[in-house]
């Protein structure tokens, strides 16, 4: 279900396509996140228009708000949300272990109260991949254990053994659905042991996944230990199966981590940012309620020509925010969003002609201005 | 500019023409509302995909924020939004009533402190022309005296003195302007007094204005007592001129209005009402939050063929709202200005057919069920 199409000379990047029932995704690839049935300020138009191929959705998140049960009448997630494209699905583990309260982790599973409400909870790693199942995701993640950064060495090796006992438990119950054309990754942990990021990586091989996501990272390290990571694990990840950095990243991180041989990519970071006023331009960042874009007349980026860069102006944009108008966070969400779809098609078309170094470099050096 | 193309037989009904320099208007049309440059929520994409010929913008919310500065910097308030179809915006006489701080009203003008910063404004009737020149706005309203309800008749009549004053130094500066293709139209006065609406009626008249304005009405009394007095105005009203009633309002207040000769209305019920989670449906009002809901796979309305409803069912617009996504504003925001443009179309094409008793009969028999 994936092909590697070409691998870069001078780098670890990598051409790739993802063939599912429900569509086509070339990679290296950037996923919007629909943590809630909705990539926050836009709609599914917006998201068809700027070619989005794939969105996330979250286990966590849907099974506490709107709840399976609606889920399920409706069908699936797709037809629940009127998305008929592919949605790979994070198991939750991270939200299990970032946002639930009073959470006991034991080798069976975790239970934990609702952040929302405080309802109780017991996930296992084979309800999660159920779970996925009444949403009929396309990519399913497994349950697994995150631990937040720094961690102890003992801790991390901890939550590596556990992780790969219950991406064995998910993979079993995954066989068992006997589903034609979905596909279930390994998520590698480690923290920032490299050691661990290697036995975790081996280990989940042993299992034999559809693909490996990079869990555990982005969670406040520096850039250059996450970089550093990233190729730690790849380096013992099968060449033929999709790699996914799960939330990651900023524009520079994308483009360090394709160039480490990374081909999946999710972050609310541009509609987040997108929401908090800050555009992504080829420029760099610019944060719209400044004061020097009262009167701006440009568009947010210059070089883009997504439908708010060729019609509304930074002075219209800022304005917008200044009076709290909703409008402000959607034409912001879209652009940072298709900034980023265009960002991947520039570095697929790149790696395609063998420019991925020249264009990474020429890339960094107008956005770091 | 305004052409009657026909007048009903059974009632005051009357179809109609504008016709400015970006655009024609068919009456009676209903405008959606753009205060702040933006009709809360939407982009002018979506107001042209939902055919909305004319949008209104608001001199006192314009001149706080963004500043005539910017708008001049843009070119005009078409350009700053990039909106290239007619803007009618009001004088703001209402806002400086209703809104602004510490507000002294004489016969040279109205003094009033922002309600944002305190900034201190003075205007005259001759600077809300000159603002509104700026603007580059297609109809204009004078500067008007708006008293609350109820209000007394003495206080009442003084309005009406004043608002007359003011509509004719208006009228002498927009002819200074020596405007091609722009209308003014003159706000008639008189609270709930029958004979002060017939003498503000009658007087502006003497002045002799584009179009005729219904002003401080629906602003909290009851709608027989709105409906009695849009009656004893109307009456009083050139049949060769257009009648806008300013501020009104829900479907069933539009569609008796029409009953009683008025030819355009505006009203922010549709935004507001669906930022707050009610649809407007041919059955009547619909709480989207509220748990029937759930799971309805339904559309907002059965009944409507707008982007909204043709896609997204009633429990997902639900989930969108008691999870606080932004998205839920938008789609309900798209839908009830859609049912409202689409209401005014089917009114016009009734009394085009001369079946507007009936049609009035049948949709408010549905929509109160």
């Amino acid at each position: 279900m994936f092909e590697l199409l070409k691998k870069d000379k001078l780098t670890e990047s990598r051409l790739g396509e993802i063939v599912l029932d429900r569509g086509v995704i070339q990679t290296p690839c950037f996923m919007p996140v629909g943590t809630l049935a909705t990539v926050k300020t836009l709609t599914n138009e917006d998201l068809e228009n700027m070619d989005a191929r794939i969105i996330l959705g979250n286990v966590y998140h849907l099974l506490l708000r709107p709840g399976l049960e609606v889920i399920k009448k409706a069908g699936n997630l797709h037809k629940f949300m009127s998305w008929d494209r592919p949605i790979l699905t994070d198991s939750g583990g991270y939200q299990v272990f970032s946002l639930s309260l009073l959470r006991k982790v034991k080798d069976r599973g975790v239970e934990f109260q609702s952040h929302i409400d405080g309802n109780k909870f017991l996930l296992t790693p084979e309800e999660v991949i159920s779970i996925q199942t009444v949403l009929d995701s396309d990519i399913l993640m497994p349950l697994d254990e995150c631990v937040s950064y720094p961690s102890t060495k003992d801790k991390s090796e901890e939550a590596v053994k556990r992780t790969v006992l219950w991406a064995k438990r998910s993979k079993d119950m995954f066989l068992k659905k006997k589903f034609k054309n979905k596909m279930l990754f390994g998520i590698v942990q480690g923290s920032t042991y490299s050691d661990l990021r290697q036995e975790c990586a081996q280990e989940l091989q042993k299992i034999d996944f559809d693909g490996y996501s990079l869990g555990g990272l982005s969670v406040g390290e520096p850039s250059q230990l996450l970089y550093n990571m990233v190729e730690q694990t790849v380096k013992y990840l099968p060449i033929e199966k999709p790699r996914y950095l799960m939330g990651v990243g900023l524009p520079e991180d994308i483009i360090e981590c394709v160039d480490r041989g990374v081909d999946m990519f999710d972050c609310v970071v541009p509609t987040r940012y997108g929401r908090n006023g800050t555009a992504f331009t080829s420029e760099g960042k610019l944060t719209i309620r400044n004061n020097p874009y009262r009167f701006d007349l440009a568009p947010l980026d210059k070089e883009c020509d997504c439908f708010v860069c060729r019609r509304y102006t930074r002075a219209y944009i800022r304005h917008l925010f200044n009076t709290n108008e909703i409008l402000a966070l959607r034409l912001t969400s879209f652009h940072n969003v298709y900034f980023y779809l265009k960002l991947m098609q520039r570095i697929r078309d790149h790696i395609k002609h063998g420019t991925f170094t020249g264009f990474k470099k020429e890339f960094l050096s107008k956005y770091n201005q």
